[in-house]
C-alpha cells in the first residue's frame, strides 16, 4: 500500500483529497460478509478520493463523524497516542506503536495497521516492507481517548525478528534464571499456553522417548484413549446440566473437555487460532446459526 | 499497598533500601502452585528490606539480574515506557498507563500492576484506591524494549468507569451510526464476542418473546436438543481423527463443539474466563496431568 497524499488535519469538516492505493472506503476484512452502511447517516460528508489498484477514481466520503472521531482523540504535545495491534482471533498483543491523526486515519480507512514511526518521522503501515500486514477488524479508544486498539488478523508474523508477536522476553523467566531462559518465550494467555505445553509433550515424544511420563503424552500416543475422553468429558459436561450440578462442576467438566479436545488438534496439526478463524467467519455471516438453522428446521 | 519508600535508580549494584507493605519479594499470585527459585543464581545480591503486612522485616535480596533488566529498559526522555495490562485468561487488554522504572520495579517485586500517573507525576498501583488490583503473573517486555505486558488476573473492573475494560468505544460502530452506537461495546477477541452474542440471544427470549428465531434460542430453550447436539459434536470431531479427515473437517467440528459447549456454559451462568481460571490453575500444577495420571493409571 502507497498514500499518494495524506489526510489533513482539518478543525472543519471541509473536502480533503487523498489518495491511497489498494484499499476502497473502510473496506471490511471480510467485505462479502459483513458491509458497513454509511448511507443515511444523515450528516454532512467530506468528500476523499481513494483510487483502487485497478486505477480507476472511486468518490468517497470523509465525514464529519470521521473527524469528529480524529478530533476527540487526546493527542500527545507531539500529536501521538499510544496504539495496541492485538489478534482478534488469540487476543495476543502483537505489537505496540505510536498513532498521529493521520495514521489513525489510513488505519481506519484502510484497514491496514497504521502507525506513525518516531524515528523517521513518517507514517508507515504494518507490513509494506514484510506484507505482513495487520488486517483491522475493529478499533477501540479507551475511556480517556489516548490510547487506541486495533483489532485485527495479522498476515503473518508481527516482529521484525520474525517472531509472532514482539513479546517474548519474560522478566521473571529472566530473574529466575532457569534453564530455560534463553529460550524465547511468546507472552501467551492461558488457552495458548495450555497448546504451547500440549506442543512441548509431543516434541518430547520424539526427542526424549524415555523421558518424564505425562498424562498428555500418554493421550498422544493412544488415539482410543483420547477418543474415549473427549467422549466422556462431553458426557460429564452435559450431566452437570442435567443434574443440576452447580457451576464449579460445570466449569471443571469444561476444562476436562477443552484440555481433551485440544490434545486432539495437536494430533490433527489444527491450531486453536485456526478453530477461532471458522468461529468468527462463521459469527460474522451467523454462520453457526444460520447453518444449524438449515440443517435442523 | 502502600509504598514507605521507594526503589532507587543505581547504574551499579550496590545495596538499596525500600519498604512495601503487603509483599514479598516477586510473590507468585498463587504462591503454593509456582514458586520461583531465586537460590543458586550466583550473582552479587543487593539487599533491600520488605515490610509484610505484619510488620516483620523480611531481608530479601535484589540482584544485578533486576538491575540488568530495568537498565535495558529503552526509557524515553521522561524516563517513561508504555505499560499494558492484560487479562492472563481472557486477553482482554484491561488498561494502558506508562511505567517509569520504580513503576516496572515495584509491578516486578510486587505482583501488582503499577504505574507511572503523568499528571500527579507519582506511583499508583492500579486498584490502590477501587481495591480492584491486576495481580501480575508475568511481564513481558517487547523486541524494542520499549513496551511493557502486565499479563495479569483483575480482581474486578479495571475501567474508573466500573467497565471491565477501558476500551468500550469503538470508532466503527460511531461511524456505522447504527441503532448500537449508544451502547458501549467492549473490545472483545473471537471467544468472547460468541459468548457475548449467546447472552445476548438469551436476554432476548426474556425480552422479546416473539422475536427473530436463532438457533442459539433454540439451544437455550430445548436442554435435550442441546445436550444432543454437545454430545453429536464430540463424535464429529473424534470421528475427523479416527477417519483421518483433513485439517479443516476437524477445524469446523472443534468450531462446532466450542459453541454448542459455550451455549451449554450459559445455561449454567459460567463464563469462558471462569473456565480458563480453572484450566490455569490446573496447569499451573500440571493438574489436568497429574489429576488424569492418579486416575487413570
Amino acid at each position: 500500500m502507497e498514500v499518494a497524499g495524506s489526510f489533513s488535519r482539518l478543525s472543519s469538516p471541509r473536502p480533503v483529497s487523498f489518495s491511497v492505493t489498494n484499499c476502497a472506503k473502510y473496506p471490511h476484512p471480510n467485505p462479502t460478509k459483513t458491509n458497513l452502511s454509511f448511507r443515511n447517516s444523515g450528516y454532512a460528508p467530506v468528500s476523499a478520493s481513494v483510487e483502487r489498484s485497478s486505477g480507476s477514481n472511486v468518490a468517497v466520503h470523509l465525514d464529519s463523524k470521521f473527524e469528529t472521531i480524529l478530533d476527540s482523540v487526546k493527542w500527545d504535545s507531539k500529536g501521538l497516542a499510544v496504539a495496541i495491534a492485538q489478534n482478534i482471533d488469540t487476543g495476543s498483543i502483537l505489537m505496540q506503536g505510536f498513532a498521529n491523526r493521520d495514521a489513525l486515519a489510513k488505519t481506519i480507512s484502510s484497514r491496514k495497521a497504521t502507525f506513525y514511526s518516531r524515528s523517521r518521522s513518517s507514517l508507515w503501515t504494518k507490513g509494506e516492507t514484510s506484507m505482513n500486514f495487520i488486517n483491522v477488524h475493529d478499533v477501540f479508544l479507551d475511556c480517556d481517548r489516548d490510547s487506541i486498539i486495533y483489532l485485527g488478523k495479522p498476515d503473518g508474523p508481527t516482529c521484525h525478528t520474525g517472531a509472532e508477536t514482539c513479546y517474548y522476553t519474560s522478566v521473571y523467566d529472566i530473574l529466575e534464571g532457569s534453564k530455560e531462559d534463553k529460550e524465547e518465550r511468546l507472552a501467551k494467555t492461558t488457552l495458548y499456553s495450555l497448546e504451547a505445553t500440549i506442543s512441548k509433550r509431543k516434541e518430547e515424544i520424539e526427542t526424549l522417548p524415555n523421558g518424564k511420563p505425562s498424562w498428555t503424552k500418554k493421550l498422544l500416543l493412544n488415539q482410543e484413549l483420547l477418543c474415549s475422553k473427549v467422549r466422556e468429558e462431553a458426557g460429564e459436561l452435559i450431566q452437570t446440566l442435567l443434574d443440576n450440578e452447580d457451576k464449579d462442576r460445570t466449569a471443571s467438566e469444561m476444562t476436562d473437555l477443552l484440555y481433551h479436545s485440544m490434545v486432539l488438534l495437536n494430533l490433527k496439526d489444527v491450531s486453536m487460532e485456526e478453530v477461532l478463524e471458522v468461529l468468527r467467519k462463521r459469527f460474522s455471516q451467523s454462520g453457526v446459526e444460520e447453518k444449524n438453522s438449515r440443517k435442523k428446521n
